[in-house]
Order: C-alpha cells, then structure tokens, then sequence
C-alpha cells in the first residue's frame, strides 16, 4: 500500500504541478474584496480536487466570510488526523517588482513562481498529493482523515475558531498536521513543536489640542513624541536587550538540559543569522543563543510611530499626538491577558500628567508548546527521514498562528495530554512569502508529497497512542 | 502729512482687504515644487502692487530659487529704513482639517482664514498699505524706503542671505522693519528684542538590509525604532526637561536681573498657556517662568519618526531603519556648530554597534539679541502705543528668523553699535499658522496698518540716530 501510493506520487509528479498551477491560477486574495469570488472558486476547486479522488463527504461550510473546505473519510479502525491548510493568499503589492504575473504561475529551473506558491496552497495540495496517491492506488487510506481548508487565514482565520468550537465533536481526532513553514535550507527540514504567542498594542500620547509652533510654544508644553521616546525606551534594556515592563518574565518557563541540547543541535548560528538578516551585527537578549532568541525567548519591537512630520525638510511642529504600534512575542507560559495589563499599568505610572495615554490592543494569540515526544510528533520525524532523507531539526517557531493554540484549547480530550499539533513544512526562508516573486522549491514539493505519503503509513502504526 | 494718511488708512480699509486676499489665494508653497510657479507669481504681484502706489524702482532679482522683490525711494534728507518681509507660505497638509479652502480666503466675524493670512502676507501687506497711505496722499514718504521681499523663508531663506551679501551696499539703512509675529493677545503688542536660534537635524539608524518578519527575526536583530527611541530619551531628561546632551549649556548667557523684571512683566502666566496649547499641563525646563521658557531657554523638540508601518491594523515588521526629525532652539551665546558636534558625539559615543548612524543637518540659525534702548526700537515702542492704545510687551522672541542673525552681521556698520532690527507683528498665538485654519485677525490688520504709518512718521525725526 505505501510502496504503490510512492509508486504513483512519483509517476504523476507532472499531473500534479499542473494541477497546484491550476489553484494558483485563482487570485483568491483574502484582504480584497474584490477577490471574494475567486477566494470561493478556490475552494470549489478543492472540493471538486477532493470528489474526484474520491472523497465522497465533501463539504462547503457557509461562514459569515468565505467558506470553510471540509472533508473526511472515516470509518476505519485506525487512528484519526485532521489536516489543516488555506487556500487565501497575500495582496501582491507592489506588482511592479513582480518577474512574472502573480496569477500566471511560471517555472523557471526547480521554482515554481506564483502567489502562493508556498504560502500555502503548494504545501496544502502536497497532502491532498499524498491523500490521492493512497486512494487511487489501494482505495483507501491508511488512517481516518478529516481534511479542514479556510480561506481566511491571511485575516486572522475571524470564523475558523467559531467553526471549530461549534463542530469539535465533528472535528474530533488522535492529532493535527499542518504543513505550512519553512525549512531553514534545502537540506533541513524542521520539525516546529512549539509558537511564540504575541500581543500587538498601540499606543498613543496626546499633548496640546492642536500642532503647535516650536518657536513660539517650544519650552511651554512636553512634546508627545519626546514622551513617547522615553515611554519605549522604559520597555526595554539598551544593554542587555531584556524586556523593562515589571513581571514580563515571571511565568517565562527557562529552557531545561534536554530541550536546550535539541535546540543547540539547529544549524543556526551568527553567520547564517548575518546572512539573512545583513544586519551590522547581531543582537538580542543577553545570555541567550540565537536559535534560543529566535525561538524560545521573548522580544518586544517597535513597528512604527506614526504623527508629526515625516516629510522632506524642515517643518517646526510640535505634534499634538504621537503613537507607536508595538508588539510583544511571548513564550510558555506568558498569558496574553497578562502582559498587556502588565505594559498597560507600567505606562500608566511613569506617564506624566502632561500628556493622555491611549492604549489599544490589536491583537493578541497565546505561546503554543508541544511534546516533541508525543507518538505522532516522533513519526513526523521519522516520515522526514524517509521524504527527505535526513532528520529534521527539532525547534521552536518565533511566529504566532493563533488558531493552533485555539485548536488545542477546543480539540484536545478534556482528561489526559493535550491533542498533539504536528508543524511541518515544506518552503524555504527565501520564498518571499507575501511578498512579490513568492516562489516554491519544485523538489520541496515531491519530497513533501511523499513525507506526508509516508507519515500517514506511520501514523496508522503510532498515531493512536 | 501723518494724518492724511492715517485717513487714508481708514476710508481704504475694504479696498486693502480685498487686494490683501488677492495675494492670499496665490498658493505660493515654496516648500512644493509644483508650486514655483505660483511663488513666482506672489512675486509680480507685490511687484505690480508697489508701482501701483508710486514706487517706480521695483525689480525682481533672479536667484538660483525664487526671485527676491526689492523697491526703493530714497534720496531724501531723511533715514533709511529697510523693511523686510516673505510671501511665500507652508503648506496645507493635513487639509482635510481645513473648514474653509486654504487658498480661497473666507471671512468669518473679525477674522480672515487663509494659508498665509498671519504669516506672513497679510503682517507683510500691512506694511504696504502704510507705504500707499503715505503715497496716494503726499505723493512722498516721511524717510527713505528700501522694501526687500522674498519667497523662501518657509525653506530656511538660501537665496536671500548670499542676495543680502552681494548687495550689503544697496542695502545700507539706519534700521530694519519687519513684521512677521505675535501679540500676546488683541490688547497685548510685542516688541521683539531677540530671537532663539535653531539647528535642525534628521537622525536615521540603519539596522537589518531589509526589513524583517518579527515572528522568523525577532530576537536576532537589534530594531532601529527600539535604538532610535533610547537614542531620543538619551536628549531631555524626563523630570527636569533639561536638554542632557553634553556642554549644551555651557555657554547660555543667564538672565541678568534688569531683563528678568522686563519679561516678568509679560503678562504670559500658566492660565495664559493651558488656554493657547489646550495641553493637560504645562511643562518645561525646572526653575523658568513660562515666560522664561519660551523665549530665553533652549529647548529640544522632536517632530516625527519616519520608517517602518503605521498603516491600519498590524504589520508585524522589524523595519531595516528609522529617521528622526530632531530641533533645538538656541539662546544667546550658543553656537549652532558647535550644538551639532555635540549632538553628533553624543550620538555617535551611546550607539550600539549593532546598527549604523547617518546624521544630518537640515538648517540652522543664529540666536539673536537686540539692544532694546536703540532710539529705533524705543520709537517703535511709542508707534505701538498710537497704533493701538497700548504700551507693548518686551519679549525676547521664541522662533528662530535666520536671516535677522545674517542681517545684522552683513548690514551692521563697520564701527558703532550693531544695526537694530525692529521686531513688530500683529498675528495671534491661536492664528494657527503653519497649521491648518490659519487665520489673521482684522482688527489688528487695520491697527497695524496705523503703526507702520505711526513708525514712518516717529522714524523720521529719531531713526538716524
């Protein structure tokens, strides 16, 4: 059963681009309203893709926005994986700095142009790539699958987590396998058990009513901009580079031997963080490596300050209202909730009463962390070993995906472990994700078909447990 | 001969108005180069305004920018008075905070909403319609006129100081007039003895090549804003709001005793600043009156912090850099140089290595002051008191003119004392100039008109000594 379905992902490697250029095609741009419809056609597209393999519970799940792909085959006496991926896509501004039409998908040596490509339809066809070769070779598949695609995760996936918590028993299942991220190189693919969370608040300081003349008011009234300066460099250490809001670290779970060996064991070190980021030199908190920086240890940055004059020139205003947007990426087991009233209260307290805070909270998603030793997370490692013939690094992820901590808040059993989220992925740190020229690596996307052709073996085996 | 044009003066008040907001509804922006042909255009017009009246030697000088109007009539047994003015104006962002079109001047109860209106136009109009009412009544003036009038102040004068330079012959008087401020208020004149000087800079920190995803970097790189903000609260200290960069007070002249009772006098208190700034709170340098602070302390403003994303929502961005815009204003004795090497050391000696500096000066100006017991300035004390019933305020001015520095320097005689420049103005603080709804209050306009003609006439009988 698996040796046929590898036999057949091999043999249809070209059926199967041209399929994945065929959903590349559609401009199912989540952010633009103009693009609902196409965001629709791409999900009858993978309806139809589903039936004609022969997925015969195919869905298409009405939500107040574009409608949610749901698919499963079940029934066996075998454990059960619900895979997630989405089919929305970023804008393609600026288009100008764009090789070739975003929605023209184009080969060029072993990359496939197009929007999208990696970010995620490539990685999320991969394993409908994988479910197809099991059920047009043995007509059947090795596990039970439920198959969930959205088409809003650009936008923050707004009706997914209503979805998910009004269908959890629908949805139940042994374990979640997404595949959407990168490998750190061709040569490494990575195996992410865990997400930092992260808070993003803006904060704006309001002086004077109006702009004023620093000729004629400078001396009389506290500038909101040289305020706000001192407020953000209240946040953090100009040497040590640690976060200054009281009570930040204190639910901060520190590293133990084990885990911080796995991470020590990433081929990431100053010279390729100095290559990607052409930064003059490094930095970040003190006392940590950079994997451990980037992944295991919490930030704070600013985004931007917007107010005042930012034009050619000289203008002498004194704004009357200065805000920056500011985000926080926190780690296990940092509360979300927490923190923005720890940032909020240190604000409040060194603010002077020459000046009004205004402090909004944008966003917020809780730090995820799971057992690298659950069954089905080790198998992942070992389906990496066959696809790509080497082991996958073990890390963390500095990103945030708000809906894996919220399916593991919804989905998990309520007595014993957690449901383990398995995070694979098949892109690269250079494929220009929602940015132009996004691109995806074309012997990524095979290895990746049969990674998954091989995890689903393996998971009929472990996944259970 | 006065008050025939004094009369003048008050049968012609409509006819000004309306020939005044000619002027205005030229969008003469010298900063926007779309409109040089507009500043161009404000030129001819003064041009064609004062042969008008009968001063037939008017010319444009050409200059690499925007010409400078220069009229003379001279050659009476009689001092010589230079008056100086600008007819070019800021510009108009944000405009949507506009009630009235900026360039279609609207008349609502006693004032006139116009870009321009206060600063400088409608102060710089005054003073031609006190030249007609002498003209178009005695067909002479009481002394010797020299009118030069420029279309650059707005961009910090560059061609009006090598103009002033080539020409310091032409140009020679026994005082400068220029009206180009504030009152206090309707009731309160000012005579300006002095002026703060200015350096203006642009700070950029340049970190990462590109800009980063704050979920994949964050933790690795230093952020430009996080440096730039403890870069920025490194220049004012936050309780004293002493300006902390090293030997930036070295070289302040403290007030002496007879000029502390001077600007005590003012009647500029706390309630007088909450009104005009709508601020929470005043603030300022610890241990200065208000009044003080304004006028004869140094200050240190930011204006705004460009780069990185201030759009909607959130952009979880790690920007590659981020640019200040940084003034200070300067008192009598600092220098600007010797301010901008100690702001650039200062920089230079706290920046991490982690990210680079590119530090640039935008303008600069010279901190002036002005003998105020000058026969010149004394009279125009008096001027001020016919004009509109009052004793003015002696103030030293908080703005910055650099051409009144450069003035002084080049125009003064060679032995004796330095030449006076006689500061008057007849705008508001709330006229909001450089703002949006900028406004000139009429009843001011007519009342300096009479003190230009008050001025002529008392400058005839002291001006030469």
């Amino acid at each position: 059963m698996l040796d046929q379905a590898l036999n057949h992902a091999r043999a249809n490697r070209e059926r199967h681009l041209t399929e994945l250029i065929e959903w590349l095609s559609i401009p199912s741009v989540s952010t633009l309203p103009e693009h609902k419809g196409d965001v629709f056609h791409a999900a009858t597209w993978a309806q139809e893709v589903l039936r004609a393999m022969g997925v015969q519970d195919v869905r298409l799940e009405e939500t107040p926005g574009s409608p949610i792909v749901y698919a499963e085959r079940s029934g066996q006496d075998a454990p059960t994986l619900l895979v997630y991926g989405h089919f929305d896509v970023q804008p393609v501004d600026p288009i100008d700095e764009w090789k070739y039409s975003p929605f023209e998908p184009h080969i060029e040596g072993d990359n496939l142009y197009a929007r999208g490509a990696s970010d995620d339809k490539g990685q999320a066809y991969a394993v409908l790539a994988a479910l197809e070769s099991y059920l047009k070779t043995s007509e059947e598949l090795p596990v039970n699958i439920k198959v969930l695609l959205e088409g809003e995760e650009e936008i923050t996936s707004p009706n997914l987590f209503p979805y998910i918590r009004q269908n959890a028993k629908q949805l139940a299942s042994n374990a979640i396998l997404i595949a959407d991220q990168d490998m750190l190189d061709p040569q490494h693919p990575v195996l992410m058990y865990g997400l930092r969370g992260i808070v993003y608040v803006e904060i704006e300081i309001r002086g004077p009513e109006r702009d004023l003349h620093s000729g004629t008011f400078g001396g009389s009234v506290d500038n909101p901009f040289n305020v706000l300066s001192r407020l953000l460099a209240s946040l953090q250490d100009g040497k040590t580079r640690r976060v200054l809001i009281p009570g930040f670290y204190d639910s901060v779970v520190e590293l133990k031997g084990e885990e911080r060996d796995l991470i020590a064991q990433a081929p990431i070190n100053d010279q390729v963080g100095l290559h990607f980021t052409g930064a003059p030199a490094l930095a970040g908190e003190r006392g940590y490596s950079l994997a451990e920086r980037i992944s295991v240890r919490p930030t704070l940055e600013i985004h931007g300050i917007a107010g005042g004059f930012t034009g050619e020139g000289e203008k002498t205003v004194i704004p009357s209202r200065a805000t920056a947007k500011v985000s926080m990426r926190l780690v296990p087991n940092q509360s979300p909730d927490e923190i923005i009233e720890s940032l909020r209260s240190h604000l409040q307290n060194i603010l002077p009463d020459t000046v009004s805070l205004d402090f909004r909270v944008l966003g917020k998603a809780s730090p995820v962390k799971i057992d690298y030793n659950a069954p089905a997370v080790k198998t992942a490692g070992l389906a990496y070993e066959r696809g790509f013939g080497v082991k996958p690094v073990y890390l963390r992820g500095g990103g945030s995906l708000p809906i894996v901590g919220q399916m593991i808040e919804t989905l998990s059993p309520s007595e014993g472990e957690p449901i383990p989220v398995v995070m694979i992925g098949f892109g690269l740190p250079d494929d220009r994700t929602h940015a132009p020229n996004e691109k995806f690596h074309l012997p990524n996307f095979y290895r990746g078909v049969e990674t998954v052709i091989h995890y689903l073996d393996l998971f009929s085996k472990t996944g259970g447990k």
